[in-house]
């Protein structure tokens, strides 16, 4: 293992901390992904602890590198982050029942004192798709999974928020008086727009993901899903606009799981986004459509954008992210 | 007139041209307001300039200095501006027919060329409002007029968006399928917690503003106005959980002429967002009420905000603005 610093100037790992796996990239000095490595996530604060180390190690083993080459680690997670002090809090999703958990402390001092900066994945998947789809601007990352929120990179900077809820637009109301949402509200966009919404309403059968055997059929014209991909469109389109007209993004990228869809998936939001903007010179004049992106299915944008940004904290200090 | 320019560190002037006035500040180099001048809008291009220039040299006049002893002039302008350039566009209620209006560069030149700063008016409200009110922290400015839109404070830096839409929230459905707006949609926000809407859910009597009217009514007892107004504050109350659950602002300021009604909207407004969040611990755990403020009566915080912007500027080149 190399302890030179000159010889691999620049190289950082990042991961994507999920429920089922923790996905890890490792980035030369020039930003390019040299190795993917990925590891079923151990349950626990110390089971994902434990994962997202194995994961860095396997990472730097593959390289050649010793950890202490790196000049950062990136983890997006699912939760709330302070990313000052790297901890996470309200991770349910990685079995992590304690209140909080010091993941960057934690993971920093297993890895011989390497400096972590701890995001929230879909904060790091928009710095991972701008860097990915070669788009400068401000950009939200449109996650489309069991829920519905996006991530948001403005003038350059992650925007986080007072509370982490940036982005949190799955909670606003798509139906006023509709159906009860968990989260205690009536109608929210997230039961509109989300892969979870359209598990229910177009139940998965042979074997595939629903949005992908929805998408099928309605290019075969059964007319039901027609209905239901339009209305399911439409609920995304409306998500977009929302984007637009509170922040003004320049670039809307869909992910999450639906996105693996692909180009259907684009094609219907943007009629749809057309179409809500048929009567409205205002809305057309802001050209909502053309601002859709896909994120590429070949590429992690998560643990991509998670190096990046450690990467760009130790240049810039804590509150820069420079894409 | 003293051309020293050490006489009087950092003054600088703030205009906030509407359609019937240009409201203008002069501040001091700690930033607060020694004189102030109101002077009728002129209609058109030349007019407007002019107008501009008048108040400028009037507030001057009244502190003893040459326009040259300033450090800049800002100016809050309706329409659509390009902050790089201080080209105004968009500006019909100034009475401006031409596509562009150079409004920086013109009034620049009128004033021998003291550097100005052309912005949103609604941007140097927020600018203004958190100045005033001593907020730190990401700020909205919800301005309650003829429209409905917000000014946006993040990260210490005016948001202004790919194409001047970054808080066009008027302009998302509030109601699906509901009244046609004249945007072209249907059911927008603009329709339900606009001035605009009051004028026409509770029209003026009395020679009084429909709010004023309106919300001494309820007080009354008056069981329509009681339901009118509750009507417009879960509207307003919708506005301001967009506003946290897009970019999750610390505060939420409540300006515009339905404003001047004071308290009792503050009351109605913080009861309704209660009421929205009483089935919902996840909307409860973001505190929506305890972000709201009311913009003060006594001080005009667009041309506050207009001239510590373009003061900002000139410390600061041309993308922050710091409070």
């Amino acid at each position: 293992m190399s302890r030179d610093p000159n010889r691999r100037p620049g190289w950082s790992a990042g991961l994507d901390i999920g429920g089922t796996k923790v996905l890890g990239v490792l980035l030369d000095g020039g930003g390019e992904v040299r190795h993917t490595v990925r590891v079923p996530t151990r349950p626990g604060a110390s089971g994902v602890v434990g994962t997202a180390e194995e994961v860095v190690r396997r990472l730097c083993d593959e390289a050649g590198l010793g950890v202490d080459d790196l000049v950062g680690v990136g983890a997006g997670v699912p939760g709330l982050v302070d990313p000052a002090t790297g901890t996470l809090s309200h991770a349910v999703n990685l079995g992590i029942h304690e209140r909080e958990l010091e993941l960057g402390g934690m993971l920093g001092a297993r890895l011989g004192g390497v400096r972590v900066t701890v995001e929230n994945d879909l904060n790091v998947a928009a710095v991972g798709a701008a860097r990915v789809l070669g788009l400068s601007g401000d950009l939200a990352f449109l996650a489309l999974g069991t829920g519905v929120a996006a991530g948001l990179l403005l003038g350059g900077e992650l925007r986080r928020g007072r509370r982490g809820a940036a982005g949190e637009i799955g909670h606003l109301p798509y139906r006023p008086g509709g159906p009860a949402c968990p989260c205690g509200q009536r109608g929210c966009l997230e039961l509109y727009a989300s892969g979870a919404a359209l598990d229910v309403a177009w139940p998965p059968r042979n074997g595939r993901p629903a949005a992908a055997d929805l998408f099928a059929a309605a290019a075969e014209g059964d007319p039901l899903a027609v209905e239901v991909r339009n209305g399911f469109a439409d609920a995304v389109a409306a998500a977009v606009r929302l984007l637009v007209l509170t922040c003004d993004v320049e670039h809307v990228v869909l992910g999450g799981g639906v996105a693996d869809v692909g180009e259907p998936l684009l094609r219907a939001v943007a009629e749809r986004s057309h179409g809500q903007a048929d009567d409205s010179p205002f809305l057309r004049s802001l050209a909502v459509p053309e601002r859709l992106r896909l994120v590429p299915r070949d590429q992690p944008v998560a643990p991509i954008g998670a190096a990046l940004a450690a990467r760009a904290r130790v240049a810039g200090g804590p509150r820069t992210v420079v894409v």
